[in-house]
């Protein structure tokens, strides 16, 4: 049997958000009957911000909310889609004049109800702006007209940087077109040891044979691309690393921004080794590591592998992930 | 089979503090000859702070160098002391003129090591003063002259404290006495649902039976005190509070620094729930959380469980609790 940390499983998702809310009660406030987490303070006179998606994947979406990244989470139930009502809501809450740039993961549920809530905005004369996120490499091989990539982890460095730009006083384009680039730029790539368990089940979302792990999961408890043998921290860390250089095409000499993320279980000595073994491969290919982050970001309940994303470190893109940020999850 | 993201398990340590300084550059070195992590960018002309002990509990200490905490941590291998030659190079590296205060888990080997290097420092000429973290209650019924209470999670608070007051100006004597004022205010329970797994090993250090979770368990695998039914995470967050509350006599309208720790592999959606229900129960016995941080700081291994740390909110420790820090696992 698996056990959690949890009371009723169906109330995991909002008594997370709240517990959230009260560890960091300077930085975010939760409005359960809005559905809704925002800025304890919110901003004034900028482009708004607002993501969100279904559940399970903590800290995302609400552990990003707060200075230089987003001004509204939407959280829907776990592994579920915000409602198109509550996600204009928290676009009405975003604005502050300057119209809002919805940072939206591709999944079929999120991005109807992200156009929705568009649409809607519309009518209360508030303009936004669609940045969709698909970085998933594992789901890169789809038929045209299929659902396209997953937005996996990726989204962190999309509202890292179009919540600098915000913050820097960017127009609603420039924020936008940022944020377009960031996601058609980066790529991500994940393994799993063993899969998500529902609060709640007593069984992971997949069984793994003893000796195989899973490659190309996404975050959802969905099986992966394929199963490949377990191995050393460096041979996995280089199944996910050079498929995603391979795809990004990156030369000797380029730089990465880089995102070593746990997918829920990983652990702080998992994750440094992890880290290391990314900079050694990288710079084994001439590649530079220009700024990464070693966490779990974008979690899929209490999966255990990890993830790794690349993102080309164009120059002006730099001192906008450097820019000061002060989030539950992410602050510098 | 148990399988982690790991190299060979003898190098894990040392490759989790090479991936750590890789991943914040800016923040810390580690110096693997010395065996030393420090600043990277040394303080000058303040009281020195320097930490250590066993790895295998990251991101303690190395991830709690940098401005407003450790000057240099000091790691051993996993669970094990390091020797006091280590101990010794990094209270050097930790001085800049106005002494050291070397912060010290109750263990024994620990506390051994740390009293020759600073008999050693006495011979170059430092001057150091020790504080001795033994916040765990679950070992608080030892003899007379036995071993005392282990050092558990109430130490991020000390290096926080004494961090804060040394960055500030703080004379030697003076952060030594808020160190031990930290740590004998402080009191830690903790429990798990999964033992840890030794990397490389198969099975965890101790068997659980099924509806049953492990109370009082320390931070090296070793059992903890009493088994109790597995139940929801706001009945276990109340059998770690509880009794920190009775120990420490806190009254209604007493205020308190609280500290939700991950053991290893507890992910942040649990974290956040049992944060939620920490709130709760303080809050109905009528004590006010004036500061609360939840996330995995002081870990043990791969374990899954959480352990509470309460500290009374005196009103001078809390311009300390707050006052800028920035290390790679706390920063703000």
């Amino acid at each position: 049997m698996y056990r959690h940390i949890v009371n009723r499983p169906e109330n995991a998702a909002d008594e997370a958000l709240e517990g959230l809310a009260l560890t960091h009660p300077g930085v975010v406030s939760y409005d359960r009957d809005a559905g809704i987490v925002r800025r304890a303070r919110p901003a004034r006179e900028k482009v708004g911000l607002v993501s969100g998606g279904g559940s399970g994947h903590e800290p995302l979406h609400a552990g990003f909310v707060g200075t230089g990244m987003l001004d509204v989470a939407v959280p829907g139930a776990l592994f579920a889609s915000p409602t198109a009502l509550q996600v204009h809501t928290g676009t009405v809450a975003a604005d502050s004049g300057r119209g809002v740039v919805q940072i939206v993961k591709n999944y079929t549920g999120d991005v109807l109800n992200f156009r929705i809530a568009g649409e809607l905005a519309q009518d209360d004369a508030i303009e936004t702006e669609v940045v969709l996120v698909d970085d998933d490499l594992a789901t890169g091989g789809g038929d045209e007209g299929g659902p396209g990539r997953r937005g996996t982890a990726a989204v962190l460095a999309v509202e890292k940087i179009c919540g600098a730009a915000a913050e820097a006083g960017a127009g609603l384009a420039e924020v936008a077109a940022l944020g377009r680039r960031v996601a058609g730029n980066a790529r991500t790539l994940g393994l799993a040891l063993r899969a998500c368990t529902h609060p709640g089940q007593d069984e992971p979302a997949f069984a793994l044979p003893e000796g195989e792990i899973e490659l190309g999961v996404g975050i959802h408890g969905e099986r992966g691309t394929g199963r490949i043998p377990y191995a050393d921290a460096d041979t996995l860390v280089t199944r996910l690393v050079d498929p995603l250089v391979a795809d990004l095409a990156l030369k000797r000499g380029a730089g990465v921004i880089a995102v070593v993320n746990g997918l829920g279980s990983t652990g702080p000595l998992e994750l440094s080794i992890a880290a290391r073994a990314l900079h050694h491969r990288l710079n084994g290919l001439g590649i530079t590591v220009a700024r990464s982050l070693a966490g779990s970001y974008v979690t899929s309940l209490d999966m255990h592998g990890v993830s790794v994303t690349l993102l080309p470190a164009d120059p002006d893109l730099l001192p906008l992930w450097d820019a000061p940020v002060r989030t539950p999850a992410l602050t510098w």
